[in-house]
Order: structure tokens, then sequence, then C-alpha cells
């Protein structure tokens, strides 16, 4: 591309142009362009493609480079920092066409690369270096597959992704909303969206209550006493708010809940019988995320999350980490989501007692668990080497949405080092007071993060139970308007969450409005309606169903909401 | 008493000794006692208030009472007080004591005072003038009522409310807890303190649900802008905790819940046809209380509040005021609250513009509305002028627990200056923008009060639907042990919060615990009701219910908990 570039525009001069994610980019000072000028370059970039027959390398001195770019500043100022550091300084050539590049290229671009598999994509504004004190350039992207069917795949997804875009959804559907006096990162969930939450949460709390789990609530701050008794003080202080100065005290809002957690174990005793503990809670916290990387719900400065910590014996262990991945398994089925991987993070030993706890037994220990876990689970996972947490071996679950995209959604931690430091204990059949090991868990993950997946999971058509509006009511004209109300009111009072679409316009229109609004089902009521104490029903993904009796649509509806099908 | 103590001490130096509600105190200097000499004192107060006829009273020279009470530097500090100030300085003197006095005494000690409608109750230290700077001095609490009979009836009231002190109880049950390295008035809810939230919770959203309320999620911080702008800045500052500084900005703590659902209302456009707008959430909110202020549940720094905000028309607001009143009425007699009352403050003149919106005509209206709503709900009220809200007319519920005492829990406020602030507008039937009345209501008021006050109001021993424990199963002997499992399973499947109390002590130590806890059932299991699959069935209010089967049992439970019998 670049080599096209220069060719067409000769004053353009390229800067640093690497490969990303599903294509590239490059950026260029003294180039002025939109948009519109992408085919003419992309036609350039065809006819050399088919001269360019193979990349020659050839490693040069400082002085060379720096004669061959005389006349580009940034491309200087790159040969300088290389022979500052002794790297070698190497050149790539195909055609009439030179680079400063490390090198990595199609041994024969012609035959490797297809006229077709790639595309521009878009030019956009960037500063040299990234850094907004410097020059502004124009970068121009690509998107580079090996075939025209992996291309035509990816824009495909591209488009459908951006229809399912959460923000977009978010505001039509009215779920949720920013605001500037509240701050950036911090939504305010509507009534519809808040309808997703309250959802969510019965589900869990349900499937919690089933599993063993005990509710608890704690305050959204703590004294720095409790985060330097954790360990999260000093380390994590750059991703908390900072602190509160009160009574001579500092507090912070928190950012994680497990102080909080460990607090409630500590308040009463605990025997092996009581064990395992699992001490579960919705709760809110907060953390830094910088300006420049807020995105919708994605990247947020409050997280609602679904937490849990579960406090057990060596012997439980290996069942009790089964069980929350078999609970992860259930909600992934339930919100069919059918593509899936853990990612297991294992400590690095070189970095023992610098980012992790100095305990090899105890990490190799609990490793060994964790995989054999995994391991007879068949749970797909992948073993990624020193990313664990500072207190144990860390599980982070990587799901992917109904088109096809990847979200980080949860996270799922072992922790052998914390419990010590809070002092919790539990006296052993023994009679010896032991420490136990703690498992923190959130499948669901935050609600924030999960409804963004789930909006474009579900392209905004959430399940029946999951919708903020089930049903809606439409009477055709006035004349209907009565029956409409009484079948509502049947409705709603069988605990349904309809709506009444009233004949202030076109029937045509209020149709049309219901399924932008995705509604799961709706109800029509005319003349031969009326008559009948029924409704025409219409289903969003099973189509037209007839004229059927407001009872039985209740008891349909009913049904599907208790089943969560 | 005074006059008792420094006939008994010729040394004891008396400094000040008001009257307090249900008795007096008196703080002395140069006195050593304990609670043993107070009946010593008692006996001398008796002895000197058959002799006491009257009280004479002396306007003395500041040179006079100096002169007097040359030996009593407390009593000098207040003569040189009143002097400076040139206030009256006065003398009452009874017997052959003088004081140092503003008056308001008994005509005829001997034939006014029973001598045992009163007594001495305690001794404490105290700072002079309540100064810890200053020296200790030693007060000396009494309780005086009019008749014995009444000081019996308060007796037995404290000793009935120290049984009941939710303190106590709220540890013996397991609800609560607090931790220095939280800090202290932020509770950490333990899970049996954790289900009577989510029973309330549940209660709450059920009753606003079919109230037309919806429910919103905010974020417990927001930016300095958005209380300046709803004027909570910097008029409230003192009551909200010191702000975070954080990317250039100050965040605050939220104080309280209004301004973010004001943001809710204005995220979207509203007509007159959608209103009333009820926007309901679980906000917790955080305080500023002092230190020493601190109680329990009753004074804390963390309110988790059933908080909402009405925005009506003009036309609407006495439906919906009354509406609000009904609610309160609802929850009253599901909680068997049989006396309360309406404390309506309203605003003073005089400080319009200063400690209230200066709208004159708009607090007359607001005013007279709810007074008629108030009058035409036939609900017990007294009316407070110069207590309201900055922005309108204010109502706190008080409410008299099953003892007697009083609680002020909830309060219900207009506003109607506010939703100007925000700019929160409805488009009338006229086509013209207009500014919603806006009403704040918390019936339940703060889960920490709330639960507070049902504590000592139920002793503990909560209704079935609100129990963290419902039923306890008790096997007789080990050999009992699966049949009691078989029937907790079976309770528990029914969704019947039952534990288990194993025989691994005495049936009648295990069942002396089950009374202590409070549990409304217990089923004990034997070898004849192995045979029958039944247990011996009891309750802690109805007494034994002798052998009944367990899925009779499970009936009875589920049927009383759906009723909130």
């Amino acid at each position: 591309m670049a080599a096209a570039v220069v060719e067409l525009y000769s004053e353009a001069k390229p800067t640093i142009g690497p490969t990303i994610e599903n294509g590239f980019y490059y950026d260029f000072d003294d180039l002025s362009i939109t948009k519109g000028d992408l085919a003419k370059i992309e036609e350039k970039m065809r006819e050399l493609l088919k001269r360019w027959a193979e990349f020659t390398k050839k490693e040069v001195s400082a002085e060379e480079a720096s004669e061959h770019f005389k006349n580009n500043p940034y491309k200087l100022e790159l040969i300088n920092e290389l022979a500052k550091e002794n790297q070698k300084i190497t050149f790539y050539t195909s055609g009439e066409f030179t680079d400063l590049c490390r090198g990595g290229h199609a041994e024969n671009p012609s035959k490797e690369i297809a006229k077709d598999s790639w595309k521009l994509s878009t030019v956009a504004g960037a500063y040299w270096r990234g850094d907004e004190k410097n020059k502004q350039l124009t970068r121009i992207y690509g998107i580079a597959f090996h075939t025209k069917k992996a291309l035509e795949e990816y824009e495909a997804l591209m488009k459908e992704s951006e229809k399912r875009d959460h923000r977009k959804l978010g505001k039509e559907l009215g779920l949720f909303t920013f605001d500037d006096d509240v701050g950036p990162g911090l939504p305010l969930w509507l009534p519809k969206g808040a309808i997703l939450i309250e959802e969510l949460e019965k589900l869990a709390k349900e499937t919690e209550n089933r599993a063993g789990y005990e509710r608890v609530r704690t305050p959204h701050i703590a004294k720095e006493s409790m985060y330097l008794r954790s360990g999260h003080l000093p380390y994590y202080e750059d991703t908390m708010f900072p602190p509160m100065e009160y009574e001579g005290e500092k507090y912070y809002l928190k950012a994680m809940n497990c102080p909080h957690h460990h607090k409630i174990y500590a308040a009463s005793g605990h025997s092996y019988r009581d064990l395992p503990v699992r001490l579960a809670e919705y709760g809110t916290v907060y953390r830094h995320e910088k300006s420049g990387e807020l995105f919708g719900l994605m990247r947020v400065r409050m997280l609602s999350m679904n937490d849990a910590h579960i406090y057990c014996s060596e012997d439980q262990f290996a069942d009790e980490f089964r069980a929350v991945n078999d609970m992860y398994l259930y909600y992934f089925k339930l919100f069919g989501i059918e593509k899936y991987q853990m990612r297991f993070s294992t400590h690095g030993p070189k970095k023992l007692g610098e980012k992790y706890v100095d305990e090899p037994a105890l990490w190799k220990k609990t490793e060994d668990m964790v995989r054999q876990v995994l391991i007879e689970s068949k749970i797909p996972y992948v073993e990624v080497p020193n990313e664990a947490a500072f207190y144990g071996p860390k599980i982070d679950v990587e799901v992917w949405s109904a088109i096809g995209r990847e979200f980080t959604l949860a996270t799922n931690q072992v922790d052998f080092a914390v419990a010590r430091r809070f002092g919790l204990v539990y006296t052993a059949a023994s009679g010896e007071e032991e420490t136990p090991l703690i498992i923190h868990r959130a499948p669901l993950g935050t609600h924030e993060r999960f409804i963004g997946f789930l909006i474009e999971h579900y392209a905004g058509a959430f399940p029946l139970w999951l919708s903020p509006v089930q049903a809606v009511v439409l009477p055709v004209s006035e004349k209907h308007r009565e029956a409409a109300k009484t079948a509502l009111a049947e409705l709603r009072s069988a605990g349904i969450r309809a709506e009444l679409s009233d004949a202030t316009e076109s029937l045509g229109k209020r149709m049309r409005e219901v399924k932008l609004k995705k509604a799961p089902y709706w109800l029509v009521i005319g003349e031969k309606d009326v008559a009948a104490a029924a409704a025409t029903f219409e289903s969003r993904d099973r189509g037209p169903l007839g004229q059927v009796s407001i009872p039985e649509i209740s008891k349909t509806l009913s049904t599907e909401i208790t089943a969560r099908g």
C-alpha cells in the first residue's frame, strides 16, 4: 500500500505501518486524501502486486539508511533509535519500492496474495507515535485475509455487528444512558435496562440458592487498612478511585468485593462441618479506566458484579471448582452460547515474590488441581503462563456471540494467599486451625459487560423471559380500546410485562414500531377478536399464531417465561 | 438530689443539672461514688422532700452570687457568663439548699412529688460542659414521673427494650456486624441479615410493581456539577462524604438518589400521557454522621434506601400523594404497626430565599394540597412549621414499635423546585412544555433503620415469611438422621428456608437453641415419625401441633409464607 501511495502522491512521506488483527495500517505525512481516494490506491496496489514477485532484504549502515531517507524525518528518527540501540537496520525492496523494515513478508506477493482477499477500509487521523503533542498524520486502514471468502465473511460479520452494536441498540431500546453530570463510564440504567438486570439477578439468585450459596450485603467503601491488609494497596492503587479523606482516615470506593466477604467469613467461627461457605453478592465496584478506553457498556468505571467467594478445604476444592464450572456451562446453555473457552493463567516462576506470592509448592498444587478439573470436565481450555493473579491461578472465560465475536466475560480465580492475610481459619476434624482455600467467581461477569454481550448476541431480540416488554396489545382502532385494555390487564395480572399500543396512529405504523422494538409477542384486537374475547396473536420468532383466547395467550406466555425457554 | 448529695458529701461541688426526657441529671466535681451509693442518696432525698414545702426565688447581683459560690469554680464560670451577657441572676432556695437556677420548679415539692414516682438510675463520667479537654465530673442520672405507676411502666419498657436491643439480638441471631477495617457506621450484612433484606426488597418490588412503578439503577457516585445543579452543594456538603479528586474533577459518593433519578427522567421525552412517571431504586447512599452519634443500625453512614421519585402534573398530585400514603398504611398493617403519625413540616415564611426556595405561592399551593390529602385520608398527623426541606413540604413518618417506643422511619417529600433546576419538563395537552411536580418517598425507609426497628418490634421473632430460618428439623438421635435429611430436602425444594439440627447434642439442648434463635417452626423426628413419614410439629407462636406429615407441613408453611401472614 505504501508503494502505491508514494507512486500516486509523490509528496507523501511514509512513517510507520504495522500489521494489526485482520489487516494493517500505514501512517503518512503530507498526504491529504479522503475515503473516496481509496479505490484509486487499491487499483494501483493491484497493478503493483502483479509485478512483485519477491522481497529483497539488505542490511544497511545507519549512514546508508539516513542517506536513503534524508527527506523523511520520521524514518530518520526511527533509524537514529535503531542505531542508538545497536540494532540491525534492514531495508526490504520489492519492485521500485524500498522501506525500512524488520521483515516478515510473503515470499512471492504476486503468487501468495490474491487480488481480492484484501481491501482498504478507511482513512483516519493519527498522531505520530500516538502522542497528541506530535503532528497529526493520515492513517489508511486495510483489511486482509487469505481468501476472498474469508474477506467477505469478515465484512458480513462487521456489518452484522454494526447492526447489533450495543450502544446503538441500547439507545433504540431505551436500556441505558450516560450523562455528563454523572460522569463518563458510569451508566444510568433506564427502566427497560433495569428489567434486564432484575431478571438476571433473579436467575443468579435462584441458581446460587439451589447451589448452596448464601447472600450477603456489604458497603461500597472501606478504610485504607482493609486494602493494605488484602494486599491490593499499593499494587492495585492505579486501578482504584482515589481515596476520600474522612475523619483523619482514607476511605476507598471498593474495586473488588473479596475483602468485604473475607470480613464476613471472619465474623463468625467455622468448623470443617460448616465448609464450604459460599458467600454471594451483587456488589457494585468502581475501577479506573482511562477516558480514552471507555467504550459503551464494555469498558466502564462502574461494575455491577455477580460476585461470590467460596471458602473450602483442600479436599473440597476439586468438587467446588467443578461445580463452579458446571454453573458456567448451565448459563452458556441457557443463553445459547455455543462456543466458549477457558483461558487458564498460571504463574511465572521467575516472578515469584514479585508479581506472585512466593509459595512455589502452593502454586504447583493449586495449578495441578485446576488443570485436573478442566481436563476431567472436558471444557475447552488454553493454558497461559505468567498471567495469574498475585494470589493464585486464574481462569478467564471467553465466549463467542451468535455472530462469532469474542468476549471475555467472567473470571474464576483460586486464592491460597489472602485467607492468611485476613487470618481466616476453620477448625479441622483434628481440632487444628487450618486456612481455607478461596475460589473467587463471577459466572455472569458484570451486568454492564454481560448485557452488552447479550444485546449483540440476541441483536436486541431478547428471549421472552428476559424481554423488557414481553407482549404488546394493539387495538385495531379506537373502538377496540376497551377490549385491548381488558386483555392488557389480564396479561399484567399474570405477571407478564405487557404494553398497550394505543390507536393514535395507523395499525401498520404501530406494527412496524413493535417489530423495531423487538417485542417477542403481539396481540392485535379487532372486531372479530372483541366478539371472541380473543386476539390475533403473533410471535417475533414463530410468526402468526392465529386467533387465540386471552387466557390461553396468558398461559402460553407464563409457561414459556417460567421455563426461561 | 443536689441538696442530698451535698448533705452526704460535703466536698462535692454541684455544677449543672438539667431536666431531660423522662428525668434529670446533675454533674458534681469532687464526688467519688458508685451505683451502690445511690440508695443512700435516694433515702436522703426522701427525707428532704418531706420538709421542702416551697422554692424561694431571689434575684442577686453578680457580686452577691460570686460571694455565695466562691468555693465553686463551675458556678463562678456560669455567673461570669450571665453577668457578661447582662442576664438576670437568680437563686432558688428550698430547705437549707440554695442553687443558681433560672427557675421552673414545683410549687410545693412535698405535696406535688410522690416519694416513689422517681429513682436514681445510674452514675457516669461526664466532661465539664461536654468538652473532653475539661475535667471529668461525676454525673448522677435520675428518672422521674408523676406517679409510681408511670415509673414502673417506664422501667418495664426499658427492661423490655433492653431485651429487644437490636444490637444484642443482631449479634445473637447473626444478622449483621461491624468491622474496624471497613469503618464505623458501615454495617456488613451477614447471610441471615441479608435474607431480611432480600425479603423486604421482594415485598417492595412486588408492591411497587403493582402500583405502576418502574425500577432503575444508578451509580453510587456523580460529579460535583450534579450536586451544584441540584442545589445540594454547598448547602448539604457537611452531610456528604468528602469528594474524590479524579481526572481533574471532583466526584462525590451520593448522599441521595434524586439527582440520578432526575437524569433518568431527563433522558427521554415525556408527554402528559406518560405521566405519572414513577422511578424506584434500592439505592445505597452515604452520609456523614458524627462518630459519637453512630448507634447500631439506627445511626449509620451507609443507608440502603427504598427510594422512589414520582413525576406528575399538578392535577395528578393529590391522587399520587394519596396512593403513597395508602402504601404506607398497607405496610403498617402488614408489619402490625398499630400506632403511627405523620409529621407534616411546612416552610417558615421568614426564611424564604434563605432556608427555603423563594416561591411563596408554590409553598402555599403544595402545602394546601398535602394538608387536604392528610385530612381526607384521616391519617393522624401533626403540622410543624419551619421544618420543611428546601424544595418543598415534607412528611416524616413516625411509628411506634410493639413495646411503644417511637421511631422516625421514613420521609415523604414534595418538590416543586428541583425539576426546574434540572430542566425536567413534559408536553402538556396544550402542547406547551410544563414542569412536573416531584414526590420523593421511601415507605420502608432504609434497610438499616427499618430492620433495626423490626428487630425490636418483633423481639427478633420475625413472622414466617421474613424469618432467616423458617423451620428447623431435629432428629431425636443419630438413627433418625436420614429421615430428617429427607424432610429437610423436601422443605427446601418447596423453597422453605429449613435447617438441620444434627443430633450431636441432646434433644433438650438443641430445642433450647432453636427457641433462642426464634425459629417460627420446628420438626422433631423420632422413631414413630420415621415410620409415619411425618414429624412432631411445633410452632413458636401457636405451640405444639402434633404429628403431621412432611408434605402437609410443607404446604402449611408455603401457604403462610405466600400470604405473608
